[in-house]
């Protein structure tokens, strides 16, 4: 089972970023983590990380024919990339848009997700484990 | 570790309900399920299911001092209830909302969640698994 | 041919409550006057009221498998409850939705009706009168 | 006892207009039925159509001391047409408001009454029968 | 000086319509007035009225060339048509808006003017007056 | 004088809930305050309290005949419940809205009632004095 | 007959103030053409302009016993003083209210009138002579 | 192939009405050259005009059965008229809706068209000769 | 315990203004009871009335260092003058909100309060016993 | 006649991507098409597609002084991107914006278009065709 | 080179009030550094302050043909005032608008300034500094 | 100190773009003129730009331990980048928005900024100099 979790702009400022919210593990610690998480579970992991919408796209795209599923959190894109849900809805890979932080209880402009429409289900507010949770949510699904 | 999951309305219509939605499996099946799934965590569980916002508030109070988290899927009391989110807030237990469908792919007034607020974190679309999913979630923050 | 009427909060003050609006007869009047039109058109009838939510949800619940239509007139939870529009879509029962005032003529937020979309039609604005021409509805499409 | 049935815009086109919303039957079929029905119910009937906004208002200003009573279909001039709402209010024949369809349960656009305000009250998701309702409503009141 | 008034729908039934608001005198004792008055100020007046829209489109097209001035009260088709706020602008006569009644106290719908903006300025709430107000202002453009 | 206190959902949870917005006393407490006051300014006080809607609603209708005024603190319900609103409506005694806490200060979505239309006036931000005021109110309007 | 007329703020500009929407003729031209005009007419006018909200409604408070009908320029006050709306509400004398320039046809904002309610009707557009206009309205009013 | 383009309120007014928005040519100079090209592609084309939305409805069913497709400027109806968007429903013809002018680069109220939905498609900001481009674009859906 | 009373616009007009509102009592009537009670109480009032919003701001801003509390009923500036939600922020003394009507059950624009944020609480629609009502409160917390 | 067609997100999955609505040609199929129709009206064409916003506003400022006219499909950035807009306001060039789908008859978010308002029109609907469309109108345009 | 500083609603209050927001120098404080500053850079400054929203008017009339630019806080006004919008544009000297805070980044209502559409431009979020770059700003415009 | 100056999307087109409103001068103009400006004040400056929404993020997070302050210019960012907030909010340094036209004096959609409540503050309408007022702000906060 290959999996890919696209990670967008921001993410790779974790540790360093409001910590209050986002937590104080840096986006390596949490990279390494998922990795042996993957390891265990059987899961064949590639991750990626990019600020620049377009690249999001782009990995959506090039995921094609390639992995089994996607795992996304596609950052502050998630409230306004309509570029990012018609990405997801062009392939037919099924994805899990995944939020470290509960977006339901920060700003109003961050309860809406516009790219969540494009997925199977969503996980958010559980920190770095959401990640787990959604590669659980992905084996239950295709196996 | 003492978990309450609380069903809010129509959730006991499962199996007859919109199948196309809400999958096939019956409510009773989906409780076999979970209580299997708790034991095999090590996790006490207790199910309840009450069609009455009121009565899910007192679901909710009566949890206070006697369990470690509360896993919430509100129904259709998500979109609109202040009552069931000031009743989370009022207690001091993990609590994490879960929908069986997506909620973000559905129509636009259930895209909305009044109670996620007030919880840790919320998962969505990935049908009975999710409760599964928020029992993980709440051992992970709770051990 | 089996009917249901539920009728919902503040219904039973009829011939107390504001009656410029409602008209002057009382709830048992009502009642006793559907009793018997349902007899004479062959219905066997049963009309329930309640002014919680969630016990207008169990009795559209309830209804599955034993009612061949229902008629509710859900009062002011015409206006917000979601949870009693996803109770009459769980079962598979022909609805009609009545209200006794014509909700086009009053205030803003009567206008819209929240449940009214998982019926089959909306009566309103006659009185108890309504209730009588939705028998003769569900008559009309059950025979 | 005099009734003038005004039906508008599009409403002629019945039996070829999206069957599966208003049904396979055409308007001359209707018309034929609801004659028929009128004269059963000893109802001297009289059916107009129109697409044109001024004509229908046209047609509610003749109605003017010659019916007892108009039902009116407004067709799409349903959702914004404030000046067949305000022919209605200038003369003083009661009304009623009919839609072939439930209007509640299809487009956004179409849950916005502006007429039914200045009827007496409104029926919707019939059918035809709908018609023969309003004949019933009428008759009830003006008895 | 040759000035065009056109009464959009509803105006016609002056006298007979919602007397409290509009008042007592009829159509045709207003319309006896204004002819009387115009021909005071030595002013060629002519007067139409039309319940149809495009038909008010038409009269105003018809305008050109032949008229100095128009004074036009579109009805209930202010507050939605920007067919007649077309027509308005295409010719290249001076308009005045005149509403008998005070549209700015009464249904919020109703203090929306879409087709002002295509006028030189607007008098409403003077009854009867507003009219030769207006044809006093044209008088004062014009000459 | 008989007054009858009715609080919604979460105010029993009083010393426990958010003590920061609504104080340490408990719930216990508060009445006990009440009770005693009422009885030095000569009132026959009850007081009720419930997490549903509907019993809420139940409350309401039952004092019809029976008490001379009403102190409503109708909870979250404040900010949608139209089914208490009617219920104030429906019945004719005179009644008070308390809240504890200043709703305007607070959350957007506490800023508007819509139960308050429905009652001679409200109180909000003083505290569990509030309800001493309410009843000095009510005397100063009953006597 | 005695007419007050209130300027509100910048009303006191003309001539300076943007020429293109409000004319080249100067604040004093004006007051010296409407005393002349008044004088006519056999009114006896009074003109006072201010750009103090407060002082605005002072004016309108001190014409109450002393004045038989005002007209009123509120400026930009128009557009958000529901105090001069009040005030106006408060007197019990005959209100018209004026705009030198067509507000139907500038910035959304224009649009709006706040006060126009609590005056008998709305003059705009016609220049300076609007208030020679708003002076024969009263006078048709008054006499 | 038979084609019907109808033309709605005021494009009949080209050449007259802003010619910095419409242009200089007459709207018979229009005709002409559709005339002229649609014989050039072998297509058999009929030009109607009319300023009354009932009677481009009546065109549009009018063309049922007669016409391969329909080419539609529905002018300012193209902003309000659901029943000209029903008509174009009812029938089973391919529409296509032109616009003289860019309606994206206008007001903000024309940027809306309730009657494209309804079309196969859209052409807007390309003068007359956007009416050619659609007759080129249904000869290459109908050929 | 000195405690000062503002009263905004239009106040002074109690007695004259919409009677049937604000009741029959004077301003003058008003305030002399109120000095009454206050003294009745051991309270040294002060009691101002302004028409001008930025006089009402300095009357606040005066008030620090020289009251233990303020009384304020802000009239229409209550709906939209942020500039008074400042000042009372700017000074460090606890006001209270009045209001002689039930803002909550009139026109839509007088249910939102600009002005209660910056106060301890709100009291509205017990006429002028409100005030009393506001002294006794400020006594509870003061002392 | 040197013209650029640029392509935003997701065009290149044409063929892959949800065939219903977009067709079943890939996107080398519609690039060979285009090309080949390209050079049979002599206009020299340049392909270029890309998902990341800044660079098709790299290509806009790059066309500038090196080609004579711009398609652009800016796919989900139509609706969202102000950014491309001023691209577009920035260079001289006319442009032209295509649509494969009829935006105006799918999800509520992409009927508005952001970035039409700087082109000279807009297509859409038409399939690939709609870019043939384009360019004869650039054609007509600029010869 | 004439500059005056016209400060609004509560910014005398410096110093005093909510000083983790505006700073802990006093007003005066403020004054003194800003004339020292002005005299260094050659400016004759004079600064004044008023709470009231139309004596702040009067300073930007009287400012015609004294000065050469204006510099303007106008506090809590900023954010409803069209009269000051209105007086600004009426006079034909460039303003500058400053706010000490960084009005982007606080309450919802205090992002949108009507007035700063009638200035130069706007300057905010600087504390006291803010002035002086105001200064530096009409000193580069001038010269 | 060092400081880096963003300029994102079109500002590279300075000098050619819409010159009315952004003035003649080029990018490269402008450049030469902010590093001679900061070499005199002492400031080791870099300038970058980019129309890339990511790469305007990689360089504020490049910034990050390097630079002492950041200038930024989002260009239509401004109005829907969140991410670029986040970006702002993520690292530790003063940052200063800055927009060379009067962003509150043009499109209602420039008016709103959705990056400056990450910044210090904001400065808009001075040009090119309102870079060279940012330094000194940034120097005056950081010396």
């Amino acid at each position: 089972m290959n999996i890919l979790i696209i990670n967008g702009p921001n993410i790779n400022m974790l540790g360093i970023r409001e910590k209050d919210i986002y937590g104080g593990k840096t986006y390596k610690d949490m990279c390494d983590l998922l990795y042996k998480s993957a390891k265990e579970m059987g899961i064949c992991l590639v991750i990626v990380q990019n600020n620049i919408e377009g690249e999001i796209i782009n990995y959506i795209q090039g995921a094609y024919g390639k992995y089994d599923g996607i795992i996304i959190n596609p950052g502050a894109y998630t409230h306004y990339s309509i570029a990012i849900y018609d990405a997801l809805k062009a392939i037919d890979i099924p994805a899990v848009e995944v939020h470290i932080s509960n977006i339901q209880a920060r700003e109003e402009f961050r309860k809406k997700s516009v790219t969540a429409g494009a997925c199977i289900g969503q996980i958010c507010g559980f920190g770095i484990y959401g990640y787990i949770m959604a590669m659980l949510a992905l084996k239950n699904i295709l196996e």
